[in-house]
């Protein structure tokens, strides 16, 4: 990137919310129990037709917290270069995710899940995605909202 | 730091999560609603006498959820090189935070929120901390259980 003088607009920002989106590896995944236990933990991911497919163990407070709530809060970094992701989230098993995308999960994440069977595969589906950098990109920051883009 | 073999001992993962948490400016920082509605934000921070100070707008989901349930989970990264703090947080008005203790935040986050009336000042206390790069390391990767250092 060359150097940027002033916040983004946002077709900028939802640009590099994509190559973002395309190119990460490992995504920040916040969760809650439905009391309101909050938990945190970084997943390999893959962004796939508008969704994010995230891999972790079933017995894992990330898998029971979505199969509870079935929302999550989702953002790459670092912090002063933010895209965050709020949306729903569901769990499946294996055998209910297309054998293409499967693929597409282990070449983006960088690891094979499959032959782990104490493993389930999470959709999220964004509904609302922001991207920021520092203070002067806090305003006009919605790129997505209601799960459509506004740019 | 030099090249490293193999994981990390308990006391160097413990000498590395310090090292994050004193120079370290931001932080993720994941809360829930009392529903189960996940919220995470990065945030400026500071690391005082084991306990971690953020602020930000009284009005924001994390003030509020912290107001409601009393409980955070925060990581600083990358999401390779992790350091994971459970914990509980607390509200608080600037005129309850030491003077010291205020400008030791201004010091490590890098801005004085002190003219902003509007803010809130959390002070977050950790019961867990985990310190994990990749998967050769999520075994024994609990420094700090129950608030006390293992190490």
């Amino acid at each position: 990137m060359g150097a940027v003088i002033g916040p983004r607009d946002l077709l900028q920002r939802k640009a590099d919310a994509l190559e973002k989106l395309s190119a990460g590896k490992d995504i920040w995944v916040a969760t809650a129990s439905g009391t309101g236990e909050p938990c945190l933990v970084p997943l390999s991911f893959a962004w796939i037709d508008g969704r994010i497919i995230l891999v972790t163990p079933g017995r894992n407070r990330t898998a029971r917290n979505i199969a509870a709530t079935g929302s999550a809060h989702l953002a790459l970094g670092p912090p002063r270069d933010v895209v965050s992701l709020e949306g729903t989230a569901v769990i499946r098993d294996l055998d209910t995710i297309a054998e293409e995308d499967a693929d597409r999960y282990c070449a983006q994440a960088g690891w094979d899940p499959r032959p782990v069977a104490s493993m389930v595969w999470i959709v999220f589906s964004p509904l609302r995605i922001r991207a920021w950098r520092e203070v002067d990109e806090l305003e006009e920051r919605t790129v997505m909202q209601d799960g459509r883009w506004l740019v």
